[in-house]
């Protein structure tokens, strides 16, 4: 895993996945005592970040390999950049969901032309039921975050990043990240060394759920106590990755921890003050930019706002917190 | 008003506005019965497009006008742009708000640096307020719609649909246009007939407030019957300006009429599918797009989003509209 690999994944992206905007605001400057930089990743197509693994991920396989087709599993965000993916690559696409998903999440997936298969999480096993679907049909497995082709993809949201920096004369700046297994905060880290390296990548993550914070800490891959139990389900992962552990041990700054409400007043003021959409599990960066500013470096802040695929019910309680 | 004008506020504003980005989704699509594109104003800095003609007339002053000062009428979005332009220029700002606008929008004007002049709507006269105000300190009144250089720097958002209607291979549709006092749409319809002349502008309007359908179908300008009673506050006008109609009449196409249900269920799909936040009075040409096709032409269709400044309540309200 490598930035040439980053860069050949960026000329295979262009053109099917956008490059997102840097936004920012006056107002939200003045909470954090330093400029604000939002990469609104929740505008990429299917509402996440996750469109830029997928479609490195399928485009990199051999024609043959596309032609069997290829399998995920997620109840999520990796489901639809896949799902879009395979569609438009003309390759089969099976998704292995949880039976209790959210019915939105299984129909857009669905929608997007995916074969969704449902299992029982207290009954089933679902790594028996991918590895016969797989062997049966001849699938690749496209993890979501410990493949370097997913990762390579991911990666592409930091030379985005750098080039918008420089433009706007950003030279020293944290670079904070929603993480979950690490696939993006790696990417980007493996970027912005290339292509920006007055700029660090630094992970942040929902209390209780602080795996890679703590990992980085101890230099030891750490697990989480529990399995869920934070609104920020996107990046709910039971700990980091093989592969995206050693790259941000080499190359990432400390980790940050929000608080739920943290996310949920982030949410708010990226409503009211850039009209966008994140989820909670989005909006871990934003919320660390303006809440814990007492730990980053720099008159500058960039913060990823990774998703936007968030039900009503929960946007309503966000907008509703006081900021 | 001509497109030179257009080209020149191009010119002045670019690297000081956003270069909003056309937004889409299969799921749009398939509503619509056609491509959709969203023109993501909301995006824009201070949530609207009101940015760019605000930045427009400022930039055009004298050193001395600019000196002096500038003064606005607004309960809102113009009011915020033309606060920003001043405020970068160095020009003192006085926007002149009705004392019971929404506190937040006042707060966010003063924020942005003018100095808000209150009034009582229904004992104080504004206009008298404001020439006694721009007489004594000499100060440039910047109308919101009926203004040269207003309508320039608005047509500069058709510029960029033209150049973004291109790389797509668009060549022929129709791009729909919240509409106010038409100065938005006489711009976009200049920028377009001369950089992409198989695009048409079409005005979009409430019900109860459709002015410039009803003077565009009779060919004289025409009123509204009431002055308030849409939720699209922000493109609620008495009539079409008398140097907008002329450029409206030559080349839009026939206005559609929208429901405020329509523009909260617009409102509703925006959130869930471009992850964007569309004020009621912003969503009625996405609104047009998905729900009143049968009057368009083409195979694709460009709504301007032309902006967010919404309240948490009333976006509330439609994020739970049965879409």
């Amino acid at each position: 895993m490598n930035i040439d690999m980053i860069t050949a994944a960026a000329a295979r992206l262009d053109g099917h996945v956008r490059r997102t905007p840097l936004l920012s605001s006056p107002f939200l400057d003045e909470i954090a005592g330093r400029r604000v930089f939002v990469k609104a990743e929740c505008l990429q197509h299917t509402g996440s970040f996750k469109a830029r693994g997928g479609w490195s991920a399928v485009s990199a396989l051999t024609e043959a390999q596309r032609k069997a087709g290829v399998i995920a599993y997620s109840s999520g965000n990796h489901a639809q950049g896949v799902a879009r993916a395979a569609a438009a690559h003309g390759s089969p696409c099976v998704i292995i969901m949880p039976a209790n998903a959210p019915a939105i999440k299984i129909a857009n997936t669905r929608a997007l032309g995916a074969e969704v298969v449902l299992y029982d999480r207290a009954t089933e096993d679902r790594d028996a039921i991918g590895l016969r679907l797989s062997t049966e049909r001849g699938l690749t497995l496209i993890k979501p975050f410990d493949d370097a082709q997913v990762m390579a993809g991911q990666g592409t949201t930091g030379l985005e990043i750098a080039a918008q920096a420089a433009a706007r004369g950003i030279t020293n700046a944290d670079v904070l990240i929603c993480c979950g297994g690490g696939g993006l905060t790696a990417g980007v880290a493996l970027a912005l060394e290339a292509s920006a390296p007055g700029l660090r990548a630094r992970p942040c993550e929902p209390e209780g759920f602080d795996d890679t914070a703590r990992s980085l800490a101890t230099g030891q891959i750490q697990r989480n106590a529990a399995a869920e139990g934070s609104i920020c389900d996107a990046i709910v992962t039971p700990q980091p990755g093989d592969l995206t552990f050693p790259i941000m041990q080499r190359l990432c700054g400390p980790g940050l921890v929000v608080s739920d409400d943290d996310c949920l007043r982030a949410m708010a003021l990226a409503f009211a003050r850039l009209r966008i959409v994140i989820e909670p599990g989005g909006a871990a960066a934003l919320a660390a930019a303006l809440f814990h500013g007492d730990s980053l470096q720099g008159d500058a802040v960039i913060a990823i706002a990774t998703g936007g695929n968030v039900d009503p019910d929960t946007f309503t309680r966000a907008i509703a917190m006081d900021t």
